[in-house]
């Protein structure tokens, strides 16, 4: 196990697999939803990220690995890019985990996002990830027969399986030394049909729109009860998930800028010293350099 | 777990711990070696493996992996060279591994391996393997701090983590459709011997030597602690290990083909049929090319 405790916040999800996400607001309440508030708090919170990520490298022992999954239309690729927005980008990747190419379905599930796992010193961003393999597989297992896996009928013991795989994965990783947080947004279906309204409406939002989208709509329970158990299955302290309120994308982003900056305060990181040997060379160095002038 | 049973072998090595490396021998004894006969074996057993290849790769489900670990001078390249000479090289791949680079000691230990495993219907060759990190690194543990794991003191519990995190590594790689096969060449100190001193005689072997392989076995009852506990912390019926006598190169080369062509007749490999629709078109199929001539 990774030496950093899980971040703590209200919307953390429980280790001990009791996670009911029917009791999940998906919004945070009249009271938080200070839209002004909650950008300074984002403001805030992106300048203090920017630091860190700045000693995150010059540390050079942790990499981060941040996880984004949620409904359409429940704002990851905004709230990725307003919490990221003030980072280097030489310090940080964000892969998007779209339909899988022939060479990724022919290796195992992980095969392709650990192929762009982030290196120590940075960030990295999975927009989707290997959950998808739990989650809208377990949807359409149908898409299970693309994937030409031994024996690979829908059975429960194939989901518990890639549970099990997960969490080694994600325990491996952290061991060695990746700091792993999970943001399930968490959008209600009356503010998904709102906003897919909204790409329709406004043209220059068009372009999100697409009828698969709507079509997804209609498998909504089962999609609910596929994150219930993902969730519950895979949210561990060196691995945590957190389950945001997506309705108020003001407050989103804020809160998972929030957890993100108490994720970075609590790891020990250290700009590095110069050991006393160099040290007491420098002021040698520093004559040769004013000679070499 | 894969639906195959691990292929049955004197040198299978026990899955229940109880393995003990003074016990194997390095030399298959006399009878056992009669050079003319391996050789045959190996012939035969090679051009199985090319007919096997051929399925696997048709059949599309499964790919194998062979790991080959030894002491220097086992014979590990010309044993990978004489088993798959007969194999179309487009359907397998050899990868070495060697000293990290530093991309790679940027990413926890299983990272660079992980990128080079086989696709479906392929075999892939690891020479060397993430199998280093519990034995060079565990005979020199002062390769740790080149590595920056957080916390990374080379204590027992390091050593535990790692054998767990292979461990789960290949069971979720093996229930995903990845045969793994595991060979341990096991030399004697004498047979390495003279086989160093075989380098350094003849002009044309003079640049396999190298005088860190001499340093080396001065560490050589620490390499044989590493390679026992490796063995006894990863061999598993869906990663089995074996631990081939490599004192007569004839013997060990017959003995790793034949491991392997019982592990592939073991496969429940088959050629795809085409679909009834598909067959029942193909007369007039068959109708159009004509006409079309």
């Amino acid at each position: 196990m990774s030496a950093t405790e899980p971040t703590q916040s209200p919307y953390l999800v429980d280790f001990d697999g009791g996670f009911d996400i029917r009791r999940v607001p998906t919004h945070p309440g009249r009271a938080a939803v200070d839209g002004d508030a909650c950008e300074r708090t984002l403001d805030e919170n992106v300048d203090a990220l920017r630091d860190y990520q700045r000693l995150l490298y010059a540390d050079d022992r942790y990499s981060v690995l941040l996880i984004f999954q949620a409904m359409d239309a429940a704002g990851k690729d905004s709230t990725i890019r307003a919490v990221l927005s003030g980072v280097n980008p030489a310090g940080f990747q964000v892969s998007n985990f779209k339909r899988p190419s022939d060479e990724e379905l022919d290796h195992d599930f992980l095969w392709r996002s650990a192929r762009r796992l982030p290196e120590r010193g940075r960030i990295g961003v999975f927009n989707r990830s290997y959950y998808e393999e739990v989650l809208v597989v377990r949807v359409h297992p149908r898409i299970l027969h693309g994937q030409r896996i031994p024996g690979g009928a829908a059975d429960e013991a194939l989901w518990a399986q890639r549970f099990a795989s997960i969490r080694s994965h994600e325990e491996h990783l952290a061991r060695n030394g990746t700091v792993i947080r999970k943001f399930f947004l968490h959008v209600s279906k009356d503010e998904q049909r709102e906003r897919f309204l909204d790409r329709i409406d406004k043209p220059h939002k068009n372009w999100k729109f697409s009828e698969d989208d709507l079509a997804e709509r209609d498998h909504w329970e089962r999609y609910m009860a596929a994150y219930q158990e993902a969730l519950r299955e895979t949210s561990r302290p060196w691995a945590p998930w957190y389950a945001i309120p997506a309705d108020s994308k003001k407050f989103m982003r804020a809160a998972v800028a929030g957890i993100l900056r108490d994720t970075f305060a609590a790891l020990p990181l250290r700009y590095p010293e110069l050991d006393d040997e160099v040290r007491e060379r420098l002021p040698e160095i520093r004559r040769r350099l004013d000679a070499d002038g």
